[in-house]
């Protein structure tokens, strides 16, 4: 009985945390946005990826919920004084883990294989899979043109109106091969932006086919909780899109792979309206402060996700 | 007026630093070391440049003599942990210069280019200029086999016995182009390693040409005292190479390069010895603990320059 938790960044990684501790390691395996990667200063960077490995080995630094605790900011700083590029804030400690995956890359290791050696030094038990070994990129096309990924979440910090976004190279990307599909008999979309780090996994062919055409039980649960995000920028980014950040319409974003999802109890009122779209729907506190809260939620959406089978 | 002065690491630079204290910047150029040279993880270091602006823009760390004065060391620690290499203890702010150099060298600049860019961004006003622009690598043969420098110096700790060393790059390497011959009218040999760290700078054919032809003063700064090396391994290193480790064997070194030798007066027994080799000899103290030592011998060193004209 294997769990598929799909997951990005921040939000994601809370209900990541909190399904580690409900779940032992041979029934949970992660699967992990890659479209945000990038190359910056020579180095491959893997933003959600390394949140997930900070968050579950406690690594994470808890306030500002990406980069690590305990971090010095001196490579950056001399960097500065050199004229070198600051954009991208990479603390002393978070830089030796793109440079160390950075020179495993280069020496012919896949992306997954870098991933699962690095998770496993930092003491991770769990299975860590970014979406595919292959270069997938996000780009944005905004008011000011179009933009990678990392030039406009962190450069612009998301200010630029979006008009479209797109997952060009995950539509011909290849799963990540250690994902054995026959193997998942429920998967969790965790909290994390349906449109920044969900669909770039989702546009993946045959991750796609699956969750489409499988009967095992398929939640997802909110990031929008009273039309606001909880983390970043999702309800700008959905009125840009011309969508009301609504659950409601989280759900409808991802009609016909779903068969479940978690609104959360403020919401209640929503209920109806995402049931008529042929989706169960289950009541939670989804808003998480505490580590109570990550493994409150995780036991109520694998409670939920076992009630669909 | 300009005055050439070959340096390599921590004991030349303390020399240099003298110098820029009585001469102007147009008048002094420093010529350094670019054997110990290397590429590790992925970086091009470059140890006596690098020790030179440091010291130079008064960065450098005074206690251990190499790297930055308040340095951290988190990237290193977290590499460790990540398995990663770490004989080679880099800084997190000196990985900031190593990380920037090497990404000026992928974009097309030569080494003397970046080195100059980087001098300026730290405030140097004197010309820096590394040897060569091509790569040159000195190599050591000894009991452990054939090591590259730094594996023989640094990983190794010069513990194994030297029997020879190679500078097979240098001698087909061309000098720095941005040095003007023409424009030098005397030579200062620093207290360096004359083995390890000016032998590779004397090896390059149009260098050692210019120094054998030349009839402008050329003056060595003895880096030996009483028979013992002021810093490193140059005493252990003459006598494995079956040399006496004295002044006069250093002088004798660099018979037929140079006319002026600054022997340190505690060694005022060795004149004659080193005069009988056709070379000038000055008395001076030259072990430089304090700022006004550097300037003192500096001082020195450039009247004994003028006096050989």
């Amino acid at each position: 009985m294997t769990v598929l938790a799909l997951t990005g960044g921040v939000g994601g990684a809370k209900l990541a945390l909190g399904l580690t501790s409900v779940l032992s390691p041979e029934d949970l395996v992660f699967l992990v946005n890659t479209g945000d990667d990038f190359t910056h200063l020579g180095l491959h960077i893997s933003p959600d990826v390394d949140t997930l490995m900070y968050t579950l080995s406690e690594l994470a630094n808890r306030d500002q919920g990406w980069g690590r605790e305990n971090e010095s900011w001196n490579f950056m700083e001399s960097l500065e004084a050199l004229g070198g590029e600051t954009w991208f804030q990479l603390g002393d400690r978070d830089l030796a883990l793109h440079h160390y995956r950075t020179q495993q890359l280069a020496e012919g290791l896949t992306l997954s294989e870098v991933t699962s050696d690095i998770a496993q030094k930092l003491g991770i038990k769990f299975r860590v899979l970014p979406m595919s070994d292959e270069s997938v990129r996000t780009e944005v096309d905004t008011t000011s043109g179009r933009l990678s990924f990392q030039y406009y979440f962190v450069r612009e910090k998301c200010e630029p109106e979006v008009s479209a976004i797109h997952y060009s190279c995950a539509a011909d990307a290849s799963l990540n091969p250690h994902l054995l599909l026959n193997d998942i008999h429920a998967v969790v979309i965790c909290p994390s932006n349906p449109y920044l780090s969900v669909d770039p996994m989702l546009t993946i062919p045959e991750l796609r086919t699956f969750l489409a055409s499988t009967d095992t039980p398929v939640v997802a649960v909110t990031p929008i909780v009273k039309g606001l995000a909880l983390k970043g920028p999702t309800a700008k980014l959905m009125a840009e899109l011309g969508v009301q950040a609504t659950a409601t319409n989280v759900a409808k974003h991802y009609k016909g792979l779903i068969n479940g999802f978690v609104l959360d109890e403020t919401d209640a009122e929503l209920r109806d309206s995402i049931e008529s779209l042929g989706v169960r729907v289950s009541l939670s506190q989804t808003i998480m402060r505490t580590m109570e809260d990550r493994v409150e939620l995780a036991r109520n959406v694998l409670q939920f996700t076992e009630s669909l089978r």
